[in-house]
């Protein structure tokens, strides 16, 4: 499929993450201080809640939808309705529009939006899917023999995370204090995290409700969109703290969110199969189609006040399970899935020591240092450091990207509970 | 404290769960078929929505709090508010209150009353803080060297739960299907769960939100109350996912909550100090007075159309950690908490046998079934089986209680997916 020319020139670039093939969904804060949807297309947001608010939407629809200011009640209404919306949508902002010149009225330069929660997490779910990570991080924690743990090659092995603790990009991130035992000491101490690590993580934000299992085609289905994702890890309180019941404190610091959704259909030019099973699958999470997505992902870290190093380099087609097939597997219990879950791919890793997700990997447990390009090292992040995820699907002439999803460590706290405690 | 007298006589029975010291929190369907918020007093429920209506509470709030028929927005308005509002309804409801005969319009009897979810569950996270229960379980799961895991005396350690899947009492719970593997098979199968079972937890409602970490004081400001809680778990589910990340679909079924949400308040004349420590605790985990209560608990399992057979009795004070030790931990990383938010205590067992609060306990794994009343033994629930769990505060002539906790487990079905596998 070839770009889709829009009359916002900024859209036809080839370097534009919002071409008229994309129209992702965000939300932004508006001249009018509230919160409103927006599209981005080109170097623009068209403000969404002020089309519905002056009649010039037709949506199938009893009440207003983007009133809030958020994408959960549109997500509701169900893909029939994401469909008719997106394609009225591409005839408004595509060239030759007989209405372009009313609508430019209701475009934003992006360069002046603040950028907000583009919808309300319900619950958050975070996985280990890739197979890579999954070894390199088993290696360390567990020793090379007891790397991938027996279940792996069965279950999309996931655990649920914090939904209270996910932000937009652009929010800055303070370093926990929390548990930690050092591994010759007999007992812990309470104390500012020492190895603060990010996650490279694809999200996928389920649209439907369901009751009762749901099938990976149905899952699929479900799901409105993806984001990047970068779930902030505390490694040493996970050391300590992870057996025998998962990861709880290390990760519910936050976890940081592209600005911008990208819709399902505007990825389904780039579908592309999961890699061959090294065990066959249980029948209820055979795919019926091909379910990752070929999505180049970078991640760059600067320090403060340097320029940035990227620092890996990966594909979101690396992974071992997809959105959908975890989607499906988080529903054999019988367990109700909601609009706005989201859903975190599990930390992407390749086979290359550069297409590692995480520093825990990049530098092996803080064995092998990373060297950004000022000449410092990383082990785990620094305070100041600020860490940036971007993410493109490569098209003929255009690509399909999410903005930055972008965040600054700030030092821990003196004291936490700020002399109450 | 002694008994309160109330207007309503019912209340004044040594025997109710619901005298004028308790005051629960509930909702139901009311007669105008919407949910209502009441309180519980006696036999009758106070319809606090329709009192609220008709302008007869004078709430310090802007607008009308119970309108949606549930407990979040009143629990959002805080501690002061909370106490006022029981000030304002403990005068309406005692003996001699003068509008004694205008209020008794607003009583409906609680065996007309289909009671629903009393508030909007934000997330769920459940706890693992009884010591008794800890080293039971983890003799079976890793044996009797490896049972209590090394962080266990220096952290509550919790794991996030499935906020969708919480259920109010009189829900059917449908054994679910999962991923389950023999001891001695190589591979899973996709199958019904064989190893149902229940878990006898206390629940603690957070009444405000968080941002940044909380003082075990502070965090048992922010219980608004408790409820009882069976955490239905699958047990041969859990033991082949719930290694490296913790348990996930085998509790992810359903967790039943009583209908009446107990006020901290009215626990308070029970409150009673956590054990004595075995390993010192960190300073944030330590409290400044007694946190954990009194409250008996006892466990009932009817097989289909037989009659109940009580298979355990314990009582909350068993527990290591209290919930405000557990919420104050809970936001250690920043991790925001949030109004309607849900803790689960763990699973309550005492010291001896018939004091364990989980059949995997109770029938050690299968080894040593238990024995009904009806002469059939159990190791794991059956299809049929109808658990309830009760609960009370034994004061001087009158208890605080929960109302009961109960659901009964439906057959798994043929075909989850219904022919669309």
């Amino acid at each position: 499929m070839p770009l889709k020319r829009s009359w916002v020139e900024s859209a036809n670039s080839p370097d534009t993450d919002f071409p008229l093939n994309n129209l992702p969904c965000g939300s932004f804060r508006a001249a009018d201080g509230e919160a409103h949807c927006g599209i981005a297309i080109g170097e623009m947001i068209l403000d969404i809640t002020a089309l519905e608010a002056e009649g010039l939407l037709s949506l199938d629809a009893e009440e207003e939808v983007f009133f809030f200011g958020d994408w959960t009640e549109f997500m509701a209404l169900g893909p029939a309705a994401w469909a008719a919306f997106r394609e009225t949508v591409t005839e408004m902002l595509a060239e030759g529009a007989p209405d372009a010149e009313g609508l430019a009225a209701y475009l934003v330069p992006q360069a002046d939006a603040k950028m907000l929660m583009p919808f309300a997490v319900s619950e958050y779910t975070d996985f280990y899917a890739s197979k890579n990570h999954a070894t390199n991080v088993g290696t360390m924690f567990r020793g090379a023999e007891n790397a991938l743990p027996p279940n792996w090659l069965s279950i999309p092995i996931g655990y649920n995370g914090r939904a209270s603790s996910v932000v937009v990009s652009g929010t800055d991130v303070r370093r926990p204090w929390g548990q930690l035992k050092a591994p010759d000491a007999e007992l812990p101490v309470f104390a500012p995290c020492k190895r603060f690590d990010l996650e490279l993580e694809m999200g996928a934000i389920v649209g439907q409700d369901s009751e009762g299992p749901v099938t990976v085609g149905e899952a699929d289905e479900m799901i409105f969109g993806y984001v990047l994702l970068n779930d902030w890890s505390a490694r040493d309180i996970q050391a300590w703290e992870y057996q025998p019941l998962g990861p709880f404190q290390a990760k519910a610091t936050a976890t940081t969110i592209s600005p911008w959704i990208v819709p399902k259909a505007a990825l389904d030019p780039f579908r592309t199969t999961t890699p061959e099973r090294e065990r066959e699958l249980l029948p209820y999470l055979r795919e019926p189609g091909p379910m990752l997505y070929d999505i180049q992902l970078e991640v760059g870290l600067a320090p403060e006040g340097k320029p940035e190093t990227v620092i890996a380099r990966t594909n979101y087609r690396e992974m071992y399970y997809s959105s959908a097939q975890q989607l499906a597997h988080h529903t054999t219990s019988g367990c109700p899935m909601s609009v706005g879950d989201l859903l975190g791919s599990g930390t992407i890793s390749g086979p290359d020591k550069g297409a590692r997700g995480a520093l825990l990997e990049l530098a092996w447990g803080g064995k092998e240092p990373v060297t950004l390009d000022s000449g410092e090292t990383r082990s785990f992040l620094e305070d100041g450091d600020t860490l940036t995820l971007r993410g493109a699907a490569q098209g003929d002439g255009y690509r399909i990207g999410f903005g930055e999803c972008t965040g600054k460590v700030l030092p821990a706290l003196d004291d936490p509970y700020g002399g109450r405690g």
